[in-house]
């Protein structure tokens, strides 16, 4: 559901939020949570469909952009070289990622009898955030069920905080999740849409900007937060659209996430694994053709700049929405991390 | 003298300021201008000098970050490849970097009897913004004697605003040019000192961000200025430090100019080429040496948040220091942009 | 007119070559030179079109690979950005590039009005290599009237050898130079060509290798070479096609420059700045667009291997082609550099 | 063992081997493998140590270079921002790639308790090639234990060919595999060594060049390869130095790995997934530091060529070797690819 629109940390949308204020307003994207809360154990799996068909057959193009590369996400190699996306894309743990890897790649077997008989292999995405702050990483208590529940849960409509990947995240020294949000734009008498969802464990406690105001989170008499200022821990920032944009294109939105994170008072520390994936509905690259020559539409760049704008506001407001959206939560070693609505109170 | 300490718009320092606020503050960085005012002309060339002593014999380490590449600067293929700045940095107007190219080629040639003899030749490094927008750009008014004037003028002490490479620019629809900042930090027992210096032309009238607080640059009834709403117009942004760092943590260091880009009001448009190059005086390398095997130092990655956040601290005051020198300039085809206290004072 | 097919050093073929075997194959491409030849002076200057309408306002798709970047040349960071080239292709020395980058500025703002006044500025392609062995490097003396001349004398039939840019490049040892080659394919019922132009300054006296044979150009009694043994001096390589690829598939070509150099027997030394460029004339980007969704076509990835045999064949013959046309020729400092084919003749 | 001196198939070398001819001449370099040859089941792991300590805690600096990014290698984000390896480095089949980076995080665990608890996590490289033409990769047939055993069996001796990582491996339409050579150069008074392994699975058959030789292993009467011709399959690289070398340095090295694939036959075909990795062991980047200025040594870059030709030489051997070390494997759906050297006997 986004940030409600009458959130006194609402933003402000100079481009017009999408009906649910949801990456999933991209029509054809769902997403599907598996969330472990048990003990020591707080971590999970979140999974983003690109679309509701066959993707290795009919891949997404899509382009990347490693802001901070402190981070260990899977299959960013091949996106730069062919400029697409053949697999739902997971989020998850560090420690957990081989273990989602695996587990994808058996979905895709099953799914695709082709794949490593008759054709070559497939290039799973998985991406991660460090949530060992709160939940027993070592533990790597992610298994294959949990990504098949993942992938068998995904829908239009899907929770946001402290769920699935982002169950144990951490965020600016307050509690950290999954977040989502999206823009509209009117292009060529047709209106596109814009959607963001990320995975938010990053900042230094004392940081955070929302709206251009800045809360001191990690204050006193309010530092609940267990942590020392350091902006450790990673955000994965995934942008979905249905407007036409080239590889090239998609690279380029994904880059400019680094100015949203620069808006919520990130510096991209060292340890920040700051990785963002952008893809488009719009343009599919079929694993099979009979033809070589194959048609794509991309953007006039010099009227991008409302892609960029509409991107940055929808990856911002995801990462405040995963703020808001996220509860206090104690985990491993008695760590607490308030969540923002219950710091706000306080304060 | 940088962003003066009284000043309203005084930025918080994390980070104390070095003694003149300026890159400079760097032991042996000197800065120079030559600034062309006449009629609809509006430009110039601004130098700046990692060292005193033969920069081609004796390179500084360096890495730059292209954050968009809507650009035309020359020499950062090299500076990629081997890490290395060989020559005075020019910045001028778009138009006329050829003509700086040639001048600094034959300014190296000059000091270097060598270069495309009995040694290979010279890799110019040469930046830009378009001023176009005050300046009369299609008269190509740098000449070589403005490049030769910038270099021999060069000193610790420099003026910022519409000086030098600065004269035409224009930022967020007020008056832009050159502005610089500086921030000290301490470690193993030694001061360092991180300096930056930019060249502002970016932005989008209405967008400005000071110290978190939004100035409507575009909004009536202080529309001075003479433009429509694109983020267009690129920014330069050199940071130079006396810290060892290696060329690839001063790549890192560059890319984080994009924090301080992002926390003035950008979103990094399309159309602005936004370039940002940084250099150690501490890690020297050599044009010849006997031996093959030399020596450098580095800075233990993490804990080096620390000069990230000095340098995204440097590059945001740098920016407003910038614009505050910068005073209202009516340029070609009547174009009025306000400088930003004149701006203040009248909104 | 490319290598004679009944040529002793004649390549194997798997593509067919296009009808002039040069890189003007491709429908629109010219290319014309200027070549100074005067007491010390040996160089020039050579422009390539990539199509005959106005270049600025109708953009060439393009893509370029970094081989290794030990290089001046000017433009690349805008065609990584955007995709695009939008001005002839100038080669020329070294440390003439800032003078050429004039000349071209004006050129282009001879054609376009708009630049710089109601549009913005433009991104001119400047290469080089280092032809100080041979030429007077520094006396600079490559001026506007040279690049106006190259432009002017464009043509689908021209010269090879030591002409133009290449004018005084040495190459393995031997007279380097420009070499052109062509390749062509069918594919969905069409015929395309893929054509390469190189400008060869690069590679170890000793290692030439042509179709497999090793030449053992340094070995004496054939060491008339005046240099000692390093793979320095770079090569410029420009591909051109008139099949429909995306600026992806463009850089992708591009990097596979490095195979064909490979084949000739470089291992690209430190000091070889290797750059590639590549542009189809089958995908245009417009200056000015009512629209903002756009249509391009590219190649099905996974058949693209005959595009890259092609680009290869192609490349590798072109650099064969520049040895073959250059005559030794007797420069600076009383160097001399044998030609390919007296070279054969002798040993 | 390498290569045999006295075999036919003798590459020329430049520069000396090592006394093993393996990458184990590096000090400190250990390699094991996990083979798996069952029914239709015909594949492995590969591990290789940079060094007999605490990798985690005593990183080795290095650099990667994508030369074809159609592959699934993990950890090469890490490796591009950071400049360092803190794992062994696997080897294995593509769809095995999770299952291998699980089991490798569970070894790194154990090996560190501060992981993910008073440190950060830890980044795994784990690279790959499709070995689906010989074996049932669809069956991921890779366990934690083999990847153990690979770990656990690593020594300075090591078998080639059809071992560990490369046992289903395909090559030119031979059968390849696992390949290891070494060479050294002198320099400042000492002795240095550059070794290379590969895993080596691409090219197409027909194409194969040994020493400049062309040997047309598709061509009938020995056509025996189950294989259409397409350069797919990819091949990983994997060099060590105990030169001290920056990580931009180690990055160009990696580099001219795509040089010794060009001598073998290959064109970097779209499916080829084409990575190289280099890392010293002269420089060491600690995990935990009390000092934040820390001391690296570098190469001069004007005479680093020997290192580059010594590397191509290593790499372009390492091939070789693989393809002579295997031998003829018949393998699922009753695929066979002859051994290189029963190839040579009955051709």
């Amino acid at each position: 559901m986004g940030l409600p629109e009458n959130c006194a940390l609402n933003l402000h949308a100079k481009w017009p939020r999408g009906a649910r204020n949801l990456i999933s307003d991209v029509p054809g994207v769902t997403v599907g949570h598996a969330t472990i809360n048990e003990g020591d154990i707080h971590t999970g799996v979140t999974a983003i469909f690109p679309h509701q068909g066959n993707i290795f057959r009919d891949k997404v193009m899509a382009g990347a952009s490693v802001i901070n590369g402190f981070g260990k996400s899977m299959g960013l190699v091949q996106i730069e070289e062919l400029g697409t996306i053949e697999t739902p894309i997971l989020l998850t743990n560090t420690l957990s990622t081989g273990t989602a890897h695996e587990a994808l790649t058996r979905y895709m077997l099953e799914q695709n009898e082709d794949i490593g008989v008759s054709t070559g292999t497939v290039n799973c995405v998985v991406t991660e955030c460090n949530d060992g702050r709160l939940n027993d990483i070592r533990g790597l208590h992610v298994k294959e069920a949990h990504v098949r529940e993942a992938l068998e849960s995904a829908s239009a409509d899907f929770a946001e905080g402290a769920v699935g990947g982002g169950t144990g995240m951490v965020c600016m020294g307050l509690k950290g999740g999954i977040g989502s949000a999206s823009r509209t734009l009117q292009t060529d008498g047709e209106t596109y849409t814009v959607g963001a969802l990320v995975m938010s464990n990053f900042g230094e406690p004392g940081n955070l900007v929302i709206g251009g105001k800045h809360y001191p989170t990690g204050a006193r008499p309010c530092k609940e937060s267990s942590e020392a200022g350091k902006d450790k821990g990673s955000i994965i920032m995934i942008l979905a659209t249905d407007l036409p944009l080239s590889e090239r294109q998609l690279k380029r939105m994904a880059r400019r996430s680094m100015i949203a994170l620069a808006r919520t008072g990130s510096y991209c520390g060292n340890g920040s694994g700051d990785i963002a994936i952008a893809f488009t509905t719009a343009n599919r690259s079929p694993h099979y053709s009979e033809k070589n020559i194959l048609d794509m539409r991309y953007f006039y760049d010099e009227e991008i700049d409302r892609v960029f704008e509409a991107s940055v506001e929808a990856v911002e407001e995801a990462i405040v929405s995963s703020l808001y959206h996220a509860k206090t939560m104690t985990g491993i070693r008695g760590n607490t991390y308030p969540g923002l609505r219950e710091f706000l109170e306080k304060c």
